[in-house]
């Protein structure tokens, strides 16, 4: 079902791998919305991925760019401007790697080359996408800006390993970040902490099936799917949001406040 | 502007005192968006205000009740079910009041009688008014329960006295109820940490202009109003949101992430 | 081990029913540190446990109160005044009690009667030791009053019913009375939120045994038991301690910023 | 007033630059408190300050080290053993510096090698210091490591810059690391979250004179100065906090929980 609720609004959408992932997703109902944007992903990750497909099928635009590289990230603004014939209204961000998870280096033993390009390309890329956009006044009056987190920010989940650094990283940027452009332009930038997901780049993580499924019977009303992450992201570019900026909005069928429930004493009985 | 949010969904809407309350706003926001309710507010509440206006306004029906008694509760919703043909998917809980504030007892000399009396009407009815639907079965599945907070749950004003305890509490029973409601219906239940409001009700809280200034300068989109903060609960009454519960979300300009910001630091110069 | 941390000071403690008490820990190490304290509990708990055998061993006396009536905390300060000749330092409030609970109601069909004795022999208590102690003028600059509460103040642990807002209430009394007698009297005010503790009144709750396993099994360090704890309290009342206010401390082995651990995710795949 | 607190323990010492320093009051404490140790800063700040001074008077040595080159904190982990005669017990990270601070870039013009140099110097050399200690097994069992912060990692403080981003890193670090150590050899990974202090460091932030003020005036207790900073450090070093770990501790005389002051008020509307 349909609202228009970003009606009119144009946007750019980072990170849609295949049609597991949650900016997939979004790209799917930000189109139902009534929105035009562009795609982007990462040269390497356009190879794997299958992102032409969901052009076509949202009537967009793929440009290539590197996140981590200022250069890309101009290009991108630049002709999604042509593009779109004009500034844009919203954009997603929804990057992350660590190549010590990648690579399986322990926690006790990083690389501290890989830590810092874990950073740039999970954290540090977000500030970029803001800078440039400030820079170039590519944002328009009440924009807003999201950013895909998880809840490793706040609590240890030892798979996750140096990802954990970088959502809290990301989460501390969208606050920083917040306050300048809201001040500035009224933008909003904001992060959803989303419950652990069946994406392709979820489940390359170790144990995640029995995170998966631990989470799941925490949570009151279970995991939230990509679905619905992406409903969520909808309300959160919508104008009914505008006051909203520089929190950090678990989207995760009340994980982040729930300590036991039955269905974890019963399993844990078992 | 509309969008059909809440097309052919019914609720319950409590606390509208005049065109000032944030569940005025609420009102006149979820009929555009196609929902049908009635309204509610205590006896006492409905001869100080202009409720009739807002029921004629939005096509709706009055039924007085007191939010502390179970009776009162269950006729609410005996009658809206009669009106409204068939269960609820919302209720708005925006009800508090606190007699050692109206009646300026200092918090060192709070009159104990008194606090459970704030605590009762601005907390304790929220459970009740859970309970209760809970054992009529009155929510219909994925339905989704609101409750009015304010930041001083988290940290102190001290003219807000014992409404800080209110809300805390207030804030607590939307996490464990939130819990079971979700499990047992995927019903959610949320709490909504709102700037400081120019409401009929919140003006009335001592030093309340400075207060306001002051947060208006602390929050980068300066403090958000009663008509974004009806927006922002359309929007978690929505099946957009439906995974999000047992949450806190503050709508208030980026004040609860904000420490210090150049207008402060302007106006404290001078 | 003992560092005369309280050497000189005085103070009261409450809550010590048996030797599994952490206020009876507390109170044998504030002893070993060099404090002078009474001791005081509820009429029907001294029935019920040994608080006598603790005065013999800590050479401190025992005042009877009801902690939900002002007469009886009253009566408390001033007999502890003339015993310990002079005012006090520190004060621990150890206090909590559901009706609910002890009688199985559910969270669904709570009786709202025992709920307010919940909060009022819970959390109010606290608010009432301090109003009467800043009247009576009887706590010294610098001291410190600590209460001790649960992480269930900010997740859901459905067995813990309303002690769960209780916990909530007390963590908030906290912070809006620390503010207060910060600014009058340099007093601090603060929460410990320790583990689920092998306690008597603890163990009385539902599941507390998979409780504490899985708990103990999610905290790196496992869980905090009653001596450390009171260690941890012996701090909160030292002078080093004197610029920490308002604060609710987690003295959990790590429970609180855990998401999963090992030791979990092997018991889960059994 | 000592204790014999850290009574035969040993540790290493960062960050001392001048008798204003945090770390220069901790290693005042710590030997007073019974501990031996050894002192550590960069070779440039070396130069500028009079750590020399601090290791006659605490009859300590002095072994300089880049915390950001592995080989540097290996070789001071091995001189230390050298010297101290065995493991160490606690360690105190308080490092921390911002090329883009100092040279006076806007957040909205960051050069982002000198963020990763923020990251880098501030942050992930906690993660060093902590892997090398591990791979060294360096750290006796039940040892304390603390890490200095600021409040900075939760709310924004313009001025601040990306050491906002670089304290989130640290207190991320400490959690995931804390989670690690805690789980293999019961050391525990804290940071405490200072109130702005007039160190040398800490004055050469912009604004800080009126940042400091507003902070003093809303804190109920006013802002904590370094020595009472140090006094927490050292219980955080003792065995009587052994079961509080992945903690981030304000340590802010109220600031983090309090909204608005009646002096906050009094200075606003002057």
């Amino acid at each position: 079902m349909a609202y228009n609720l970003l009606k009119g609004k144009k946007g750019i959408i980072t990170g849609a791998l295949d049609e597991n992932s949650i900016a997939w997703k979004v790209a799917e109902r930000a189109k139902e919305e009534g929105a035009e944007f562009t795609l982007t992903n990462a040269p390497i990750a356009m190879r794997m991925g299958k992102i032409n497909e969901l052009a076509e099928k949202t009537n967009s635009e793929v440009i290539p760019a590197d996140a981590t590289s200022l250069e890309d990230i101009e290009n991108l603004y630049k002709k999604s401007e042509e593009i779109l014939g004009g500034k844009v209204d919203f954009i997603l961000h929804s990057i992350g790697m660590s190549p010590n998870v990648r690579k399986g280096r322990d926690y006790g033993d990083l690389n501290y080359d890989w830590m810092v390009k874990s950073l740039d390309v999970s954290a540090i890329s977000f500030h970029k996408m803001l800078q440039v956009a400030e820079k170039m006044d590519f944002i328009n009056e009440g924009g807003s800006v999201l950013g895909l987190s998880y809840i490793a920010a706040q609590r240890t989940f030892p798979d996750y390993s140096d990802m954990a650094q970088a959502k809290s990283l990301l989460e501390s940027i969208a606050r920083s970040y917040g306050e300048r452009y809201g001040r500035l332009k009224k933008v909003r930038v904001n992060t959803i902490s989303q419950s652990p997901t069946m994406t392709t780049a979820g489940t390359g993580v170790g144990g995640f099936d029995t995170f998966f499924d631990f989470a799941d019977k925490i949570s009151p009303l279970g995991n939230a799917d990509a679905t619905s992450c992406a409903d969520y992201c909808i309300l959160m570019f919508s104008e009914l949001s505008r006051m909203v900026t520089m929190q950090n909005l678990y989207h995760d069928g009340g994980f982040s406040t729930s300590g036991i429930t039955q269905k974890v004493i019963d399993h844990w009985e078992k």
